[in-house]
């Protein structure tokens, strides 16, 4: 089992895409960076593992993990190892709170999802897919459910999202292409502050 | 290795999604009908096990399998086994093709998507999850792609579609769906017989 969890972490330009590795502490590949992850027990399921092997080694405990893909080239491991992935969503305030609580282990470290050290085993490429998925496969509605809280701003959607691809949009445009979907719910709630108010949003759960 | 291969079959009342079964000849749940599937070998990557192990049970060979989900429920069988689900559609003039030059194994049989038997191991519950992906997730592009020829009209797309859905469309909502998508691209060739000309479209291979 291995889990590739996405959150935004804080950078001096702005928000990047991050994503927890594990410094590996036996061989194969001792000493190198890895995705988080472990072995499936006789007696639990996948998603069980998924989330035990994910907590055991960084201390992370999405509220969902989904399964991704099952990688299993034949040369992927010296052994044959078919390695059954997870990823999920996490967003960055719950990142603190669960790490000051439960402690960071100290072999972790967060990495920009677009510039990962060399990793054991085909980890570059299970986060390559990883990444791939998120950013063509997930609609707004979801980036916005697991990386922003309940309600939030068509500005802040964008600066996630922005973060998510790496690259600057337009916000004319954007607002604009959310308007086409049903993907959002304008509330009756405003964020205020030193700009002019902006109408808060959530997530459409019938979508 | 487990697959789920949907076709559209003949019926009295039009086309219906149908899907192979094979009888088992072998203990646990001998004698039960089953998804065509197999054991990983050990020099063996996951799409080829997919489709060697669909190939020697069924004698079918989609021109793509695609990777579905990984099934472990710790009690999915009597010994603890991970099954990697693949699925495919598959046209059914290839289907037909295929059966007559390699010869139908004689413990399969088709039947209709929503009415299966008793299943096998967990087999009846990733049979729902196929369906369901199917029909739920699955553009009009895809389905086009693999229910149909490279050429085809609205109409045709539409009862290929009700078959999948199980359920009748209306024909100008379907039209206007489909003119609001990137999806299909229009060809300047018709489809001519005893009803109006109808015009050919092509699946978008852009999107």
């Amino acid at each position: 089992m291995s889990a590739v969890i996405f959150s935004l972490r804080s950078a001096p330009e702005g928000d990047r895409l991050m994503l927890p590795l594990v410094r590996r502490t036996r061989d194969p590949h001792l000493g190198v960076w890895a995705l988080p992850g472990g072995w499936l027990d006789p007696d639990e399921d996948l998603d069980s593992a998924a989330s035990r092997t994910l907590a055991e080694t960084t201390a992370l405990m999405p509220s969902y993990l989904e399964q991704l893909y099952t990688f299993g080239a034949v040369d992927r491991s010296p052994t044959r190892v078919v390695s059954i992935v997870y990823w999920a969503l996490l967003r960055s305030d719950l990142v603190d709170a669960q790490r000051s609580s439960a402690g960071a282990p100290e072999n972790v470290e967060w990495f920009d999802a677009d510039d990962l050290p060399p990793l054991a085993f085909d980890h570059n490429h299970i986060a390559d897919y990883a990444l791939d998925r998120l950013r063509n496969k997930v609609g707004y509605s979801r980036i916005a459910a697991g990386l922003l809280p309940d309600e939030f701003t068509l500005t802040e959607l964008r600066e996630v999202y922005e973060a998510v691809l790496g690259r600057r949009l337009d916000p004319s445009n954007f607002r604009r292409l959310l308007e086409g979907t049903d993907e959002l719910v304008p509330t009756e709630r405003f964020r205020t502050g030193k700009h002019r108010p902006a109408r808060l949003y959530r997530r459409n759960r019938d979508t």
